[in-house]
């Protein structure tokens, strides 16, 4: 396997979905991404009217589909091109024989390469080689070059190049019985004898996204004169063009498309944007030539180096390619989240979850402008936060657990499951620790980048509301002496209510009550950072009282945990009276049994029941926090903290896992990196192939997961180097994996610039470049401060 | 005259839309800010086609003119709010007597109150209090509250609310035979009972702007059940309530309005947003309280105190609350750029000029996040301004002169003068100096920040492609052995092109060469500040080559600038050669000639022929730079320069301008204000009167001037401060006028918070707090290191 590569070398049609959601090139993703996460009307979301809303596909789903089949219709729009001999048939793989097939995504240019050798019935051989890309650096532009090259014929033949509005949402099997048109069209038609437009406005959104094409033919550097023909219908406009191919030459076609939205800055609207920009657009080569210049900019400071193990150093690179085309430095100046399945697939409808939580670590210490883009895209919905803790009698903010274009709820409140056909109430919305996900993000991105500015006009306020609300949650049990909250959902979605309980929710969630006390802890030393004459303004702005500030600290200090005798923290109060689950007999029976609360409500029976868990709840804590923190934390509580304690959760959770989510692997090998290697790098392993072999047979086509793939990524650099931001000091305790040599990559830490370089006997650390005064490093409880131009190497 | 508030204690119908015009309560300005740049259609500019655009003034033109006058046609939108005795005719100021007449703007609250006692024809007296505020914290809200107090009598009122969408352009005179019609209405209706709604279009620009408004009836704190109707009419909504109003007992009316629109951030989409937000809408009551409150954060970083000069005082904070409320914070999360007049004009229409120039310095010091906001603004529009440059044959950006929207060049090509009434060509878009401004105020806000992460990102682009365009539009003389420029216009606009020449444009305006030359000179010390890495990588994306730099480097040393043997620099080549003018003649025959311009044209001559200006344009350097500073540039220029020649300079162009434009006697009072103390006073009180005083004869009402009155907070903070960032030292050199007793500020420079307090024989700054490390002040050519806390006073 190529280190920067990733090949498929056979046409197997039913690999088609997943080749394309690894392959989709969304790294431009041009503006449209706002319009990416808009979903459902403002209804309450029922089947049916769930989807009245404009989520739409514009965005990225680049698939040439077309080459499979004729059928254009409900197929995205701008890839769109064809080809036939005169008078034939338009090009379909089904009616060729397929000699060659191979595909390649070059990470690391952004490229997506097609190379096709076939035969069609009349025995014409035709070679057809295809590159297509969103540029890196162009933000409006994408484009595709054919290079077909008749084998053993000549003749005329006719391309096709067309712009498709008719897209609808088909991409997720269990939606399609929902609502899918979202667009409706605008206008469509010629913008010059080579170019082309189309012009929609999403239904409910009423965003509108104009592209324009221009397609052209060459032969070597020659523009072929050619006969072009411009048509319309319903919904689409297609550019026709009749050329003659000669045998063994070469065709060019390039295809430019541009797009603009509603949404983007600096036009003055989209139609007018697209149609100027198509006709000042540059060629194939010269856009190629400044996007792939742009992934090599992204390279030097995002890439992982791995040695030891070809299969790992690959997958990290193709996460990395993932996360950093999803999120990119594009969207700072865009009004865009972290939507949890990339900009691959309509799985989740392009919700905003929590999975910054996993993807931020990364982020933070290479591009942390891009955090602070997603972490304002959460501050202007702060608003709306308020108004919904509001309405459920909280004070402050409360964040969603499934947000959408303007920050309310989107929570599905019934879902389909596909083995029963049921429709089922879903009460995943009590998610509440959502909140702490982001407070948990501020602070972060705080501590690896100093950004006070950051802090002091947006983070604060954020945090503060955030604690304001998790206070207003708690009630004080005055029998134990300690705070409560009850009514919430953890990470583990198995659990939503007691057995037999018609009040929704669970009671004192433990990764739940440790965040929210931490929370309301670390609301100190954020007023601290910002200075006592912010603090002021921003207490008198909030009107937050004394008062509030002393319930704060007195539950910062006395939130319960439900921690038994024997040291196991319970998921939630009460997860130790369940069932034990008989894991054998579910595995037997059913093989893959992890979405198990599928199975269960199959059977009339519920994972609720069951001492069960869809993926880390408790062992998030493990995953968040270093022994050293969690100490800290439980005696602030005035609990006893046994660093024993922790192997033993560890595994009293991992044998009561089905691993329903993606994200679970990725934390139970983080908790086990130093307890059970081996355990823990087959979990690491199996979480590397969760999409680039679509474990859980058939999501990755509906959407990459990017809170997995970006997981793996930090358990290469957080895990494997030990890397911790405490007190001011940025911590390294590798750890490395005996199948790895070693680990290189570089990283920006309030303003240095940094290249850490770990091998199983050493670990050396220079500063390159520093913009900000010395900082501190600490290896092996020692610490030393680091400046401009010193390295330092550690013996391990 | 109050030290916080503008009062009219008198009604003159004919200074109405001056008192307008300064009262506007733009500051919270809703998001349609994004709308109001937006200008024309992308044709050329010819009358009858520059208006078909979508300029429109939803945004601000909030007039209650309706007590003036019955027709609420063209009078926008939400602040319609009327009442009559029911069966009566709708209240009209001209069918009433006034009895008293009150109008308060209050800088410090940023509310508007009038209070008026008038008696109708049937001999009813009324007391009608009012107050409004377009909200300074909640991003979408406005309010407005009547209290109606019948002094005489009793009986059934009827209270019209309504929200208009009839709106069109007619706020400036010589426009308005030209297309002023720009919304398209989408739906209007009800939201509640209570409450209303309106939807439009811009027809060009097809953004939607949605409003919704509240309105109700109390007395005391009771609100009234009241019979309420709603009615539409052609483009407009209309809520009638009626209710009873007795004798000297207060009926309160509130009317709460929302206003979304497409560029508006975390929405779905405006109507949809305007009608929730309008149904969970806060009381008057709560929304002035948080609005006020703001304010008063805004006051306590940006007033500036000056004691011995009330009328000066109270015109500065007039001034700093124009500056602030057409910024503000805002703005950060907005794409929006700094109209020359304001959010108070038609003038213009809204293109952004060079006025940041001038804006900028106050707003550096204080609330930098609002200078790196409307930077980014410009960085933005970067990909049109490589356009417009590459469509001159020229390299890198080239910034327009009036930029709108997308950032296309927006000057007429032709201009009406009224003087003759004939349509007049326009080429002062050869001013391509507004590209120094832009590099200047980059590099400025560098200084105050020390912001390494936008410099490194955005700035330097910027910066570079600038520079980059600057050395392509220069010209090797081998006879000189020197680099000219050609075909340009300073910033005084009475030269566009010599006497009798075919040629459009001036040869080597030395404003414009010396900051060229300047350019050239800094962009290699915005190089070196962003780090060898990032430098390399800049220059590998902007394709920069190293004989290029060299070329830079060159030029920055060998610009022709056209000094005079008696060390008067032409303000460009060939200035010396024109015409002495007749002022004195010109005075006598027309009294006013500030607009030379038109006199001159409608006479059939030109002021292409004499040594006359508009306003400053050679003294911009002086304004600019300090003479040190100066000194630098001409040496490394290989100009003598005689620091002799800077008030020589002064004097002969103070004595050939006409001051046409408001920014000239800023210029002129700075650059007099250690050589000539009394004139600069003098030109210090007139600048200050340019708005509150209409000086230029109605020019205000069409919009303020922005940059003049930033000019005048400027000229108080950096010029009598004696304030200057230089070489990484914040230097003080303080020159007080004689008028003024002491001058305090406090100001926010690289991370640090200072307060400073000048008095005849004192300086003394006090460094409150410190985000940043410990940084260097100079004072009478020491240099002391400050850090947190510490505080000194100097003796002058």
């Amino acid at each position: 396997m190529s280190k920067w590569a990733l090949t498929y070398d056979s046409w197997k049609p039913e690999q088609q979905s997943l080749r394309e959601a690894l392959c989709v090139l969304g790294n431009g993703y041009f503006a449209t991404r706002g319009a990416a996460e808009e979903s459902s009307a403002d209804e309450i979301n029922y089947p049916g009217t769930y989807l009245a809303g404009g989520y739409n596909r514009l965005k990225t789903k680049i698939s040439d589909r077309f080459i499979e089949n004729e059928d254009l219709v409900n197929w995205p729009n701008w890839l769109c091109l064809s080809f036939r001999p005169e008078g034939g048939s338009w090009f379909s793989l089904s009616d060729v024989e397929i000699l060659d097939y191979n595909q390649v995504l070059d990470v690391k240019k952004g490229i997506l390469m097609r190379r096709m050798r076939f035969k069609d019935k009349k025995g014409r051989i035709t070679l057809l080689e295809c590159r297509r890309f969103v540029s890196a650096s162009r933000r409006h532009l994408a484009g595709i070059r054919w290079e077909l090259t008749p084998e053993n014929w000549s003749g005329k033949i006719e391309i096709r190049s067309a712009l498709d509005g008719t897209v609808s949402n088909q991409g997720v099997k269990r939606y399609r019985q929902l609502e899918s048109q979202h667009l409706e069209l605008l206008s469509v038609g010629s913008v010059t004898d080579d170019s082309i437009y189309l012009s929609v406005k999403t239904n409910q959104s009423h965003i509108t996204m104009a592209q324009a094409a221009r397609t052209k033919v060459y032969s070597g550097k020659k523009e072929l004169k050619v006969q072009q023909r411009i048509s319309r219908r319903a919904g689409m406009v297609t550019h026709t063009i009749k050329c003659k191919a000669s045998k063994k030459k070469a065709l060019r076609v390039e295809k430019m498309v541009v797009v603009f939205t509603t949404k983007d800055n600096a036009i003055t609207e989209p139609e007018l944007e697209a149609k100027n920009a198509i006709q000042n657009c540059v060629t194939f080569k010269e856009a190629l030539k400044d996007h792939v210049r742009k992934w090599d900019h992204y390279w030097r400071y995002c890439d992982i180096g791995i040695s030891g193990h070809p299969f790992a150093q690959f997958v990290l690179r193709l996460h990395i390619f993932h996360l950093v085309q999803t999120t990119s430095l594009k969207t700072i100046d865009m009004d865009a989240g972290v939507p949890a399945r990339g900009l691959h697939g309509e799985a989740y409808r392009g919700h905003i979850f929590w999975d910054e939580l996993f993807i931020f670590p990364f982020l933070n210490l290479r591009m942390p402008e891009v955090t602070r883009a997603l972490l304002m895209y959460r501050y202007r919905r702060l608003p709306e936060a308020r108004q919904a803790a509001e309405r459920e009698g909280y004070h402050g903010a409360m964040f969603p657990w499934q947000s959408s274009s303007n920050g309310r709820e989107e929570t599905q409140v019934v879902h389909l499951n596909p083995k029963s056909n049921r429709w089922v109430s879903d009460n995943t919305h009590n998610q509440r620790h959502v909140n702490a996900a982001i407070a948990f993000n501020i602070w972060q991105y705080y501590q690896a980048t100093k950004d006070i500015q950051f802090l002091s006009f947006y983070g604060a306020e954020m945090f503060l509301e955030i604690a304001r609300f998790v206070a207003s949650m708690t009630k004080y049990n005055p029998k134990r002496k300690r705070y409560e909250i009850h009514g919430v959902v953890g990470p583990d979605e198995f659990h939503t209510e007691y057995p037999d309980s018609k009040k929704l929710g669970l009671s004192n969630n433990a990764y739940t009550n440790v965040m929210f006390a931490w929370i309301l802890w670390r609301a100190f030393d954020i007023m601290k950072a910002v200075g006592n004459a912010r603090r002021d303004e921003i207490l008198d702005n909030l009107q937050i009282t004394k008062k509030e500030l002393k319930l704060w600290d007195h539950i910062s200090r006395r939130m319960f945990i439900p921690i038994q005798k024997d040291g196991i923290i319970s998921q939630f109060e009460g997860f130790e009276k369940l069932k034990e689950f008989d894991w054998e007999r579910y595995r037997r029976k059913y093989g893959d049994i992890q979405r198990l609360d599928r199975i269960l409500e199959a059977e009339g029976d519920s994972p609720n029941r069951y001492k069960v868990s869809k993926q880390a709840d408790l062992l998030m804590l493990f995953y968040l926090f270093s022994s050293e923190k969690l100490e800290e934390i439980f005696k602030r509580l005035g609990y006893k903290f046994d660093h024993e304690s922790i192997p033993k959760n560890i595994e009293y959770y991992i044998n009561r896992s089905s691993h329903g989510s993606t994200l679970s692997r990725i934390v139970v090998s983080w908790v086990l990196s130093r307890s059970d290697r081996k355990r823990s790098w087959e979990l690491f392993q199996t979480a590397l192939a969760s999409d680039v072999a679509d474990i859980q047979g058939g999501t990755t086509s509906e959407g990459i997961h990017l809170g997995a793939m970006s997981g793996t990524v930090d358990l290469v650099q957080r895990c494997y180097a030990g890397l911790e931001m405490r007190d001011g000091v940025l911590w390294f305790d590798p750890c490395l994996p005996d199948e790895l040599k070693n680990l290189t990559f570089r990283l920006r830490y309030s303003g240095h610039w940094l290249k850490v370089r770990i091998e199983h006997s050493k670990l050396k650390i220079s500063f390159n470049r520093s913009w900000s005064k010395p900082t501190k490093v600490g290896v092996k409880n020692k610490i030393y401060t680091m400046d401009e131009g010193m390295s330092r190497e550690f013996k391990l």
